[in-house]
């Protein structure tokens, strides 16, 4: 189960990191850590992703002659246990840990090949972005984000506190979970929704471009992450295969049921069961943290904007100056018409009171 | 087919509305009109929802000598087509229309009657909120939306131009479809996405809290319209219920199926369904029109804000200076996280230049 991390003085400095693959998450490590006058150095299987992450100043060529004391594997999630594993034999005083999304059957794998695990610790940084590779890497990618750290009864505290130290040195917040947890949880908040979304998607892919002019935010919402990278998401999916399948066979069902009951609504029962499943859909999404984690619940105002330059700057102005706190944005422009609605989500107690202010100042909200 | 109508310049001075059923769609198209000074009578078979609507100011009562020209039946999709036909009979020289959210079977109860369809037209404003009644009704609820029209050989040339008469007056952008394609085409666009998110989050009602802390903004976004009302959509389904019984059956057969081939990716052609269906989504989602409907394609730049007053209004201000249009703002904070992430998605030809405009005006943009 997760727990929560003590805050950590450690600081990094006069260790060195050693980072193994110099893709996106490599690189932006990388150049964090060189931000904060670590000594970072870099490994690759292919020498023209190394030179340009190199370049990119993301860290030095390792000498055959050093001794890192942390190295960080962030290959693609199929090469990941097999590279921790060499790792621990190359270097045999440094801490190992990896930056995977996917923890569970890395540590198996591990296990099941003997490798002594004592200097291991796996952890996910919760970073990224839709595009890959060092050109495309930035200091500033884990600031913010949750770093998961794994720990179980045979994680050393050592390995545990250098990993905590590095989340914290580029900004990150420290998570401790168990690897069986950490997949059952990014199954169910990430893996799932990912392969649900496409699925969604694909569906949008076949029929007439005419029906999509009918589109809302609701189809842009449920679909949007399915613009992610197959070849990634594949490795992904098969490194967490059973927890996927599993929501994933649920899901597939509960829809096929939703079908039977509404291809014969007047049977008994399918109308309870569209009614449970849809209030089921209610009570779910009500426990989806909002801003800082927090379950809190917000309060939804549209207001409608001009399709000008200024209009946006503007209400944001007001909005500070009424001193409302802004839980969340969203634009929407319609088709054919020069306005758009901006939705902004506030504390509910403050709703009012923003909308109110807002009509003041001469907008028009919903 | 979809038609785009011509633009009338018909107004609707001297014209007479009555509108069945004061709840949020009818009152707030109650509002609109009265706000253009036409005249806007009001029923609904709620004493308490009739008197609430005319207090708010949507309209009169109907006297029962008066003779609208126009009827809007806004009643709840169940009661659309008979509520309908009375009213087709009760005022014998009035054009009808109603604005459900699903058409052919409204159209079909009615042929199937005997009734007499000459003077009705069936329409679709497609607006709406979270929250229902004429309590939360607006005059704007209908602005920029597109208010579709159905249209077939039987539609009279008169009932189709009062209807886009009323769109237009009240700020809607009017377009033509028949029902049958408006039905398609909101089963593939609204209904069945509805009944996805729904189903996906109501896995969430079922999983530990813990997992929760590790949700991210994609999950947030799959999942949002589950929140809508189970008692409005159970109706709305039924009314399409074969268009979406289809599209639902195949999403529920792809999830299946993407199972099965997770729960073996060493089977024969396993790794190939998987990686099909992932990128049939990226097919899918690149065909959402973007702003105004087009198909153009956006780049995203992450800008890194505090959490703290006057940061958004300083953005939005710079982008402005900038001349930097934006199409699209997501706002995304991270638990624990004393900042928070703003997503702008701009034309991908000025992508490169704001980047370089916000990170010389000391920005952190990733």
């Amino acid at each position: 189960m997760k727990h929560t991390p003590q805050k950590l003085v450690s600081r990094l400095e006069n260790k060195h990191v050693h980072i193994i693959g110099a893709g996106l998450l490599g690189a932006s490590l990388g150049l964090a850590l060189r931000a904060k006058n670590c000594q970072v150095t870099l490994a690759d299987i292919s020498p023209t992703a190394l030179a340009l992450a190199v370049d990119y100043g993301a860290g030095s060529v390792l000498d055959s002659n050093q001794q890192p004391d942390l190295i960080v594997v962030a290959t693609p999630p199929e090469h990941t246990a097999v590279t921790i594993a060499s790792a621990l034999e190359q270097f045999p005083h440094a801490i190992v840990t990896d930056i995977a999304s996917v923890k569970l059957q890395i540590l198996e794998q591990l296990v099941a090949q003997g490798v002594n695990i004592d200097r291991y610790v796996g952890s996910h940084p919760m970073a990224g972005r839709e595009k890959s590779g060092a050109i495309m890497a930035r200091a500033d990618l884990f600031v913010g984000r949750p770093w998961v750290i794994c720990r179980d009864q045979h994680t050393a505290a050592a390995a545990l506190q250098l990993v905590e130290a590095v989340a914290l040195e580029v900004g990150a917040v420290p998570t401790e979970w168990n690897p069986a947890d950490h997949d059952q949880a990014v199954a169910a908040v990430s893996h799932t929704p990912q392969v649900v979304a496409s699925v969604l998607a694909a569906q949008l892919a076949q029929i007439r471009s005419e029906y999509l002019e009918l589109a809302g935010g609701g189809l842009r919402d449920t679909t949007r992450i399915a613009a992610s990278d197959p070849a990634l998401w594949i490795q992904i999916l098969e490194a967490n295969s059973a927890a996927v399948a599993r929501l994933l066979a649920s899901v597939g069902n509960d829809l096929l049921e939703f079908t039977t009951a509404l291809q014969d609504t007047t049977a008994p029962g399918a109308k309870t069961k569209i009614a449970k499943l849809l209030a089921a859909g209610n009570a779910g999404v009500a426990r989806l943290p909002g801003k800082h984690g927090s379950a809190q619940k917000f309060a939804a105002l549209q207001v409608i904007i001009a399709d000008t330059p200024g209009q946006l700057a503007q209400l944001f102005s007001d909005l500070d100056q009424l001193r409302v706190n802004l839980e969340d944005i969203r634009l929407e422009h319609s088709p054919g018409a020069p306005i758009g609605f901006v939705e902004i989500s506030v504390l509910p107690e403050v709703s009012e009171t923003a909308a109110a202010g807002l009509a003041a100042k001469g907008w028009r909200v919903l």
